[in-house]
């Protein structure tokens, strides 16, 4: 009796094609933070139960999984929480500014889409500065996400920015007690998912005033050129308001020293970012012309995390971006090949007494560098090409009695289905290419 | 009041020092597997307890992580299982021989040892080819961890080789019951840590004969130069120690071909692997000099597994390299060193009206490919310096008023201490160096 395979909703195996594409992005993305000066770091998939709870918002909460274990342990469900406690941990040992990236997956019980690429097990790449209330640390880590989009190849990809305090001193003046901004921040932060009348509503069941949902939905929704001009001319005389105007403009400015594009930056009153652990500068990037992927990249400020485990206060920020979005939005946008395998040539098994000849020249071209593959089982020639062609290896080189002979071999290109003899010398030289 | 920071015991957090180490080591062991024509694939963490429980051996049952989940969930204890979950899941999609390979985490909770480096989450580097029968995917998959072993540097690293059959056979000559041959297996694989007296112990506890653990002890712990001639002598009548000594014969001639140094191939009787799925050959790489460290690769043929999952045999042959394990040897032998970032120049902030220029700076050194930080804060020099030094960034740019004034540049050599003036370009040719 067989036991019945199968897969927990939200998972899934990742097969080569993907795969390929997701090694050649990471390495792009590894290489990118270790530019700018970020370095490697990992935690673990375990943590204690008490570390994560009460970090993200009540609805987050709910997500974590946890472990059947007398000690209270769960997954990780994102890769901030552990850092702060991390850096909580390590204390001085760690020299500040600590500039790190992150590259591992987390998990989340939340309802998974695997269509719309939302599983429930999934990548993230962060990058933080901790240790750092400068702005210049913001604007870098800003620049850095739009700089990496572009290097992935998304040209017209845009980040749109906010900032806690600005959002919560509209709150302010509009006429929500403090003690809701929490609250408000998470329903607005729902405005991509529900649209404007559901956060409307949500605001409403939730027992705010019409007057103060009206009031701040027509600010954060006023369509126009110069969102913080206009903030600035109407309410500028709100401490929290003024403070939050003047970060986004300076942060701006340095980012486009840091060498972002004017044009990607926008600024959003509306963007809320649904984490509760956010304080003063909020971002997210996106591609216009794919809405239905939904944000690519994420992040902010907050500078209260750390300090909930260390006990004095270490400011931070960062960013994350989600690999799996953006493989998904390189898919949708049909930029993806169907490659299967990372084997350039397929050396075919003759017979018996060709194995060997067939296993030395396997030899010789991965001692050369060239990736090679050699046909494990003495089948018919058409079945192993059949092998190649189903994973779009690109050649096939023929080992027979003749060919081992003369030490000529005959290579055969899979997409123009054409064979020629060439000597070992010419074979490594069209591999090489 | 803060939440005391910790980490459940066998978890740890890995430090920018180690993950450098961690990161050049993996993209060696990627390019090596790929050049070898494995394709990358990947598994989710969790899997359905069913699929996981029993295939391991009771021991090993007992080490699985549960999740608190109605359906019955539980994290992955190793790579081979979840891939034989996904072959028989995946069925004809997959062409086959499908040559994969995989790297990613497993959970144990096993006893942790931190200083011997036994974690209880560790990354396993599988290469696994399924879907062939033939012994040269065997030699392959040994001569492939013979060389990558060489490749990063264990030039004295041996691999032991066993057979289950051979084995079992040997049993069978001693007086063992075919029903207790896993059983057996799996004491005998506790030969490193109990010792040979430990073994006779707890055979004798499990309630087999004196004779028959003599016997089989005498045999397995046989000091001899040729042990395959030894037991084909005296033994050979056997059809499955006759089996295991042609096929062990067939695979060390064939990853001679395939590269292997005849010379670190070493016949071991004893040689069992815990694991209850093997089939065929067992192999094990280890470092004669260090011997505190264990084995560093392990693996062998598991022709069963697939088939307890897709109802029909499926044969399949992998190896297991253990990256931790491969570290712990490095830093051992004192061949890591103590860079702690990427970051191959540090460029200093001298004051807010030189802020600009110093981030100019560090733009263009990063869009010419040079690894550059920002110091993010206004500090003393002093202090700016001994950031660059804690870390071991080699270089650092002082950008003063002069400097901007004259677009000529201060580098200070971190390991000489010498400082000297360079324009941008003598800048660029000596940080590419």
């Amino acid at each position: 009796m067989s036991i019945k395979p199968r897969l927990y909703r939200g998972m899934r195996d990742i097969l080569p094609a993907k795969m390929l594409v997701r090694e050649r992005l990471l390495s792009r993305v590894r290489e990118t933070f270790e530019l700018w000066g970020f370095a490697p770091f990992a935690t673990p998939a375990i943590e204690y139960k008490e570390i994560l709870a009460g970090k993200y918002g009540d609805m987050a909460d709910r997500l974590i999984y946890s472990l059947e274990h007398k000690d209270g342990l769960a997954l990780r469900y994102d890769l901030t929480v552990p850092l702060a406690r991390a850096v909580a941990m390590l204390g001085s040992e760690l020299p500040m500014p600590f500039k790190r990236y992150q590259i591992q997956e987390v998990w989340r019980a939340e309802r998974a889409q695997p269509r719309q690429g939302r599983f429930r097990e999934f990548l993230q790449c962060d990058v933080d500065t901790v240790g750092a209330s400068s702005l210049v640390a913001d604007a870098e880590i800003l620049a850095l996400s739009a700089s990496l989009l572009l290097e992935l190849g998304f040209v017209t990809a845009k980040t749109r920015l906010n900032h806690r305090e600005l959002l919560r001193g509209l709150m302010e003046v509009s006429g929500f007690g403090k003690e809701s901004e929490i609250e408000v921040c998470r329903i607005i932060d729902k405005l991509d998912k529900v649209g404007e009348d559901g956060v409307r509503k949500e605001l409403g069941q939730a027992g705010y005033s019409q007057d103060s949902i009206e009031s701040l939905m027509k600010i954060i929704l006023r369509e126009g050129e110069e969102p913080l001009d206009y903030v600035e001319a109407e309410f500028g005389t709100n401490a929290r308001i003024a403070r939050g105007i003047a970060e986004l403009r300076r942060v701006m400015e340095l980012a486009i020293d840091f060498g972002a594009d004017r044009k990607s930056l926008r600024i959003d009153l509306s963007l809320s970012r649904g984490l509760d652990y956010y304080t003063g500068t909020i971002f997210e990037s996106y591609v216009p012309e794919q809405p239905h992927i939904g944000s690519l990249t994420g992040g902010g400020r907050y500078d209260g995390l750390i300090g909930l485990f260390s006990g004095r206060g270490i400011p931070a920020v960062g960013i994350t971006i989600g690999l799996d979005r953006i493989i998904a939005a390189l898919e949708d946008a049909g930029r993806i090949d169907g490659t299967k395998s990372p084997t350039r040539v397929l050396v075919t098994l003759f017979d018996e007494n060709l194995l060997r000849s067939s296993i030395e020249i396997t030899r010789r071209l991965r001692a050369n560098g060239v990736a090679a593959e050699l046909y494990l089982e003495q089948k018919r020639l058409k079945k192993q090409f059949s092998y190649a062609d189903s994973l779009g290896i690109p050649y096939v080189l023929i080992i027979g009695e003749d060919e081992v002979a003369r030490s000529v071999y005959s290579l055969k290109d899979m997409a123009t289905g054409k064979q020629r003899a060439v000597d070992f010398a010419e074979l490594l030289k069209i591999l090489s290419e």
